[in-house]
């Protein structure tokens, strides 16, 4: 499992090399590149959401440097599913290539039209579903009905003469599911027959012992907290995850509330959803926002966003007193019907802690049987693997930890170990005469989306924004004369991030006064060279006499 | 459960006052004032660590203002356990009182002195252990022993005239604790038969339901663990977790390996656990780790500090390859045998990921049964309340979600509901007649220490870096002519943190020099204004091109 930091030799004939721009490494912004007799297939396009290391940043994109020169090389892009991390970064993608085929299922391709619409798109949408076949340039598509925590996912098979690939996208094995629709283990059966020759799973809950439980145990949990509310009831979830909604509106129904959804988002994909048929609405059960706050409280019940804690959600203002509507009050009923996504904890029950304080009764995945996830832990995915007996393996979708539980997976069901292939972002994968491994690597990075600009944000502005936010800096502004050096402005001093007393730097300024008499006694006159030297006097004092390491900026003005 | 904003009243003769400093509405820096007669005592001073909100400082101190002009009134500090969020501020208040009575068990007030030796500083002590009273002014203390996840923890029984007042502490109810010391609860149940007028309970567990797993079931899963390792083996745990480095020294002399420290506050602890008798350690089992490296791989058991992922910590080191003496390779096992505190999520599995990429078997919570809670969770507390049966319940050491879970638990018991009062820091309760109620609010802060200063961080300066952490900073420097106002050099403008393009900023400069200009024309001379005017042009000139938010730093400097 050595990882080859050389580029890859040129794919023999006959191979298969299939590359991940995004999404093996990490959770999030899924994108494989598959390419055969020099033509390339894109399975996903996703984002990934940033860290606390990745301050200031909106979204994180595929690198698509490796394709960038080759986009008229590509025959199709396949979409699995609609959560963000699989279509998010698509209208990246189709500003560089617009005419693009995009290949899914109806309720993927129907959310990606919205999200491509905000951006003024037109994608060219080619809509299957589950056991139809289709080609593009020399790959020949197969899709399968796969369960997820959105409807209509899909698995997807690409036969090239290179050999047989399934690649699950996000999976998992519900036995009862919501719609009936389950994971079509027989066709991975079948295909095992036939022979899979490489076989790409997704890691994510690897290390999960065991089996989910069926999202359909959920409803009898929200409908026992729900039964004994008297007064306003919210419940917060994906606002993809039909299926959880589903139920919420079950139980509505059934205690004679009517439905408001709150969260741009929500509204939007429960629109598409229930006019596709996905989420049956029984007639004049949606009420507006406006309709819903003049009817009683037992009377409503709020569908919304902001599970995850995010500040400027519905759900985050009502936590702090500050929805422009709803005013949480003691006695009322929240629920967030959602998972914790690692690293949002805090965030999350911030508003957990506010909505708390402000009296509601608040229930959560903490307390409550009230989410179940959405992928595969361990005991499903040994159910895939023996259904599918591949010769070959690559683990996608997880982080390290996820990567190599995965990999343990495959071997205990009797893949060879060197056949399992841990390939994260842009290691090379090459397929050739039935064996998979790894043949070099392409340079991926992280693209930073910020604002209204892509890629223009990287390591060293975030560098900067980390020591910035963690020690504000110190500014140090001074004009000398360009011939003397000599200082003609008593220098000024100021932080900012740096304390909240105003005398903090007072002892700084003759300091400062000290060293630029010294630079113009040595005849400095080189703004460059006096700024490094306030520079240097500046950060040994700061660090002396408060252990702290703030940003120093000294601007020196020649006049 | 109003909470009044008003300052209290004198506190009537006969009554008890309690104030919270710290440790109520946050899980972290405990801290209780009791008030009778003119005199206080002190329960706990420990600190609280910060939150992403709170980027660069260390330690967030108990607000000592409601007490810092009566510190002559202090009869005691009484520390219920060794743990930072009990006593790591107990050197600050030591500054301001050096002759307080610090009244603890052995081991916590070994921890408290080690800790005040760094601090340069020698406490008055006062050891006590459970079945012992103690007179401090008119407070009359019993002390009870208490099972924690360290040892030697006691609860406290506080009489006045006023009535009879119990606190937990951090507590929980292990029936099989490793050292066979049992939290006391016939003793409360006797204290109950006496009648508990006012009763403090550990919420912090309180929204889980059900009972904690003896610690010693740990014991077997490490060492099935440890068992099947042939290489290093790294177990990562809370360098005051006595009971669970004892589990783990008793795996290693099973399976012959010597046992080496790794990490400052590991090796101090554990040296003041095994010269006190708290750890069982047989002759020899010890080795430096300049000597464990030198051993061979299967022969030696690291225990290492870092289990929160820590950056500077050993083990992330490791996880980085970093570390001056212990590389992983491929087979090393690293077990992180302990909890992952809400907020380090992203920081334990950076360090998860780092070791798993690096070919280790990492076991951790997630997978395996490494870890039980120090905290009782619901089916506890209900114990707790069924033997103490007290007329007033305070919640403590909680945020909003746990005081009200703890609450409704008091109530669920038989306490009035208008009896248990969730008092957040700052409120001030009073027992009078046998009835406690809120009676006024003093201010209670957040007293960060950033470095060598306490204090002088404050809410602005933690929002100014959030704003630079988020979106970095544009700097405009210019020097104008102090009577005309015009510009005598060009504008510069530069950011840091704000992009990697060198060119981002340069149609800036232009906007900038077409507002001096008007400026210039307006005839404004003063810099303050003219500075205004250029924040607001590269304000809004940012905004609408970059959609971003940068602090802008307008430098204007008269000669």
């Amino acid at each position: 499992m050595t990882v080859s930091t050389q580029l890859p030799p040129p794919l023999p004939e006959g191979g298969l090399r299939v590359v991940a721009l995004g999404g093996i490494g990490e959770v999030g912004r899924n994108m494989t590149v598959f390419e055969h007799a020099g033509r390339l297939l894109i399975v996903d396009c996703g984002v990934l959401f940033p860290e606390d290391d990745q301050p200031g940043v909106d979204l994180i994109l595929p690198d698509f440097r490796a394709i960038e020169d080759r986009l008229d090389e590509i025959d199709a892009l396949v979409l699995t599913h609609g959560h963000e991390d699989h279509i998010g970064a698509v209208p990246f993608l189709l500003k560089l290539r617009p005419d693009l085929p995009v290949v899914g299922s109806r309720f993927t391709l129907a959310l990606l039209a919205a999200k491509c619409k905000e951006h003024r798109q037109t994608p060219h949408l080619h809509e299957v579903r589950e056991g139809e076949h289709r080609s593009y340039g020399p790959f020949e598509l197969e899709f399968f009905a796969v369960n997820h925590s959105i409807p209509d996912a899909l698995a997807v098979a690409i036969r090239t003469p290179a050999g047989l690939v399934l690649h699950t996208g996000d999976i998992k094995l519900d036995q009862l599911p919501l719609d009936g629709r389950l994971t079509d283990l027989a066709g991975f059966s079948r295909l095992g027959d036939e022979g899979v020759d490489l076989f790409l799973v997704d890691s994510t809950n690897a290390e999960v012992p065991g089996f989910v439980v069926p999202e359909r145990e959920i409803g009898p949990v929200l409908e026992n907290v729900i039964r004994k509310a008297n007064q306003r009831v919210i419940v917060a979830c994906f606002a993809s995850h039909v299926h959880r909604v589903q139920q919420v509106l079950d139980v509505a129904v059934q205690y004679k509330r009517r439905v408001a959804f709150v969260g741009r988002s929500m509204v939007r994909n429960m629109g598409i959803a229930s006019d596709l048929g996905f989420l049956n609405v029984p007639e004049g059960l949606f009420v507006d926002l406006d309709e819903a706050m003049r009817m009683d409280e037992d009377e409503v019940l709020f569908v919304s966003t902001g599970s995850q804690g995010e500040p400027l959600s519905a759900l985050s203002r009502m936590a702090r007193g500050e929805h422009r509507q709803i005013s949480i009050r003691e006695g009322d009923t929240v629920i967030l019907a959602s998972s914790l996504i690692p690293g949002n904890e805090n965030a999350v029950f911030n508003v957990v802690n506010g909505l708390a304080k402000l009296g509601a009764r608040v229930v959560h995945q903490g307390n409550a049987k009230v989410h179940v996830s959405g992928h595969s832990p361990a005991g499903e995915l040994l159910f895939l693997y023996n259904a599918v007996r591949p010769s070959n393996v690559m683990p996608v979708h997880g982080e390290w930890r996820h990567l190599r539980a995965n990999s343990a997976l495959a071997v205990a069901t009797g893949v060879a170990e060197d056949r399992v292939v841990i390939a994260e972002d842009g290691v090379v994968v090459d397929l050739i005469d039935g064996k998979a491994a790894i043949s070099g690597r392409v340079v991926v990075g992280h693209v930073y989306v910020d604002g209204l600009s892509v890629g223009d944000v990287g390591e060293s502005t975030l560098s900067d924004r980390l020591v910035l936010g963690e020690g504000g800096f110190i500014a140090i502004n001074v004009a000398i004369d360009s011939s003397s050096g000599r200082a003609v402005t008593r220098p000024t001093v100021s932080g900012r991030g740096f304390s909240d007393d105003p005398k903090a730097l007072d002892d700084c300024v003759s300091l400062v006064e000290m060293e630029l008499s010294r630079t113009e006694a040595e005849g400095i006159t080189d703004t460059h060279r006096v700024a490094q030297a306030v520079r240097r006097v500046v950060g040994r004092w700061v660090a002396e006499k408060y252990r702290r390491r703030p940003m120093i900026v000294p601007t020196v003005i020649p006049v």
